[in-house]
């Protein structure tokens, strides 16, 4: 396994993306938000999209040099068109608008369409935190693996919420989650590092636990809730599918772009963002004590048997962040194979 | 099993809500709202509260007369001090602030403190539909049965979140879900019918599943997920009650009453909601085909073997409503004997 420090992923990123054809400056944030997925540790949505990503570009399906603009807007709303540039840069725009708005009136919220994929929904819930503001981000995945409950038809995607809230000495409290059990993300990671999958994560269409996940195209998703309470796991993707997708006149349903197959179609992506200002609402620093105590609470409970520590949401990325930014970050065989033949292509020096 | 029309239920409640010391206007609003519950198979949240919400008002744990009112207050977002009154009161004014504030500034987002026990969320969230917006509710639950996930303490309620997106021809889609498998009202309601629990609704403390309603209090909700992926519930649950709760400066965490065991203290409930205008992101007709359109790609997709027919959230509600609008409401014999004895004691007459 090779690993390469943060800079280094993040230097090789922006250098593809300049050789492929992103104005400088864009091709920094989308360098800066894929490095830091992985540094977190979101492997299936860093790095492992790059080859994806320029073969994209390459076929048209990427528009490199994007008019991105605010076509609607009212006092704490807005509409942004991403005119299909990549979706790291549509909504790193989204989050600074909605931010700005909440400052003014309390909440921001804003939708884009013509987006594209961008990574992990953490990255953008997270933006409002350093402004002492609550973030909540909701997407329509870009393929749909999920079918309704007790259907086959697959018209679904797993459709991602996160929320980011600020503590005060505590870090913040971020839950980053694929309405299914198992975001296909982290299906293709299985599939990179030759490894199998937990049954529940998905079936195939007979209903029986699929495991290999080379197999995936043959299988679905089981929504949140699995065999048992499934249904609620369909609801909340189409909620937020509805929310992300449909509301800023975005794809949804069978509408979908699979742009793991497609690579030059307009995928019209649909992503969301809120701001909340905490200020809007109380003294700051007594909200940030209470989400203190809370963690603290929750981590202090007793345990089940054989249970060594209770984790409070978004603790284990932090530590993978320390731990990379430390150790450097995993880059696995196939993958980095996969780089060194795309940094050949483009005449740029190899990672690591 | 007594059955009994709305129009009854309503004004059975009514009577004993004036009885107990309401206004009458307050007690219409609280009456109407409790026989909605019902009528939508809520059952956990109607008429089955009556004799808790009774036993609540004269132990002093309700205030009769509140003055309701908004305490901090932006373009976009408000803070709604409830003074302890009963929570369909509280959650109707800041459902009607929201609306509002949304029709101005596109979208309104309203806190409670000092809010109670409002039944089921989707009541609130379906609350600006006929405005042609977006409902999103959250709250914090009004008894704490959920662990963080791997532990014993139960630091969390089973936070339901709700969202309602109106439709064209078709019915709007109203997803209302506890975080947790299964909510705590349909435990209590498998109790009153003497009927046991699925696997997997709760654990005991080592962990085994518990199925006899009657040892709930031993027992713990599982989280949304279940045993495979129970973390993600638990986040949500996590989440909700921070924006529902926290955020107001209402309970949240170890702060939480647990209503059924406590007549009198002040709970310091806290909800929020949430109206998103869709005129300020596009064409409200546009909006409605699609969620018309996306309804009935998914009412018609292949099924798995042995599945009838798949089903839209708020269908089966829907269809709840439509019946027993039609059939009447069932009450349970036993449910049935506490309301006579509540109808004896306030002097009122009895339901049916």
């Amino acid at each position: 396994m090779t690993t390469v420090t943060f800079e280094k992923l993040q230097a090789f990123i922006h250098a593809a993306m300049v050789a492929l054809g992103l104005p400088d400056r864009d091709a920094a944030v989308v360098a800066a938000l894929m490095a830091q997925a992985d540094l977190q540790g979101s492997d299936g949505h860093g790095v492992s999209r790059l080859p994806q990503y320029a073969r994209r570009i390459r076929a048209g399906g990427f528009n490199v040099k994007p008019d991105i603009r605010v076509v609607r807007e009212q006092a704490s709303t807005a509409l942004v068109n991403g005119d299909n540039g990549m979706g790291h840069l549509v909504m790193s725009r989204a989050a600074a608008i909605a931010i700005e708005k909440a400052r003014t009136s309390g909440i921001g919220w804003v939708n884009a369409q013509f987006s594209n994929h961008a990574g992990p929904a953490s990255l953008y819930a997270r933006m409002p935190l350093a402004h002492d503001m609550i973030g909540l981000y909701f997407a329509v995945g870009n393929a749909n693996h999920l079918p309704p409950w007790g259907g086959l038809d697959m018209l679904l995607s797993t459709n991602p919420i996160a929320a980011a809230i600020p503590a005060g000495e505590e870090q913040p409290i971020v839950l980053d989650m694929a309405t299914t059990v198992a975001a296909y993300g982290k299906v293709r990671t299985k599939a990179l590092r030759g490894e199998s999958m937990p049954v529940g994560w998905m079936i195939d269409r007979e209903g029986k636990p699929l495991t290999d996940p080379k197999r995936a195209e043959e299988g679905m998703l089981l929504p949140l809730g699995g065999m048992e309470a499934g249904y609620k796991g369909y609801g909340l993707a189409m909620i937020i599918g509805l929310l992300a997708g449909t509301l800023g006149g975005a794809a949804m349903g069978k509408d979908v772009i699979d742009f793991n197959h497609d690579d030059d179609s307009v995928t019209n992506t649909g992503q969301a963002i809120c701001a909340i200002n905490i200020a809007a609402f109380g003294d700051v620093a007594t909200f940030k004590a209470a989400v203190d105590t809370l963690a603290r609470d929750i981590r202090g409970s007793a345990r089940m048997p054989g249970v060594e520590r209770i984790a409070i949401p978004g603790e284990r990325s932090e530590a993978t962040r320390i731990a990379r930014g430390r150790d450097g970050i995993p880059i696995a065989p196939a993958l980095k194979c996969g780089l060194d033949q795309l940094a050949q292509e483009l005449g740029i020096a190899a990672l690591g």
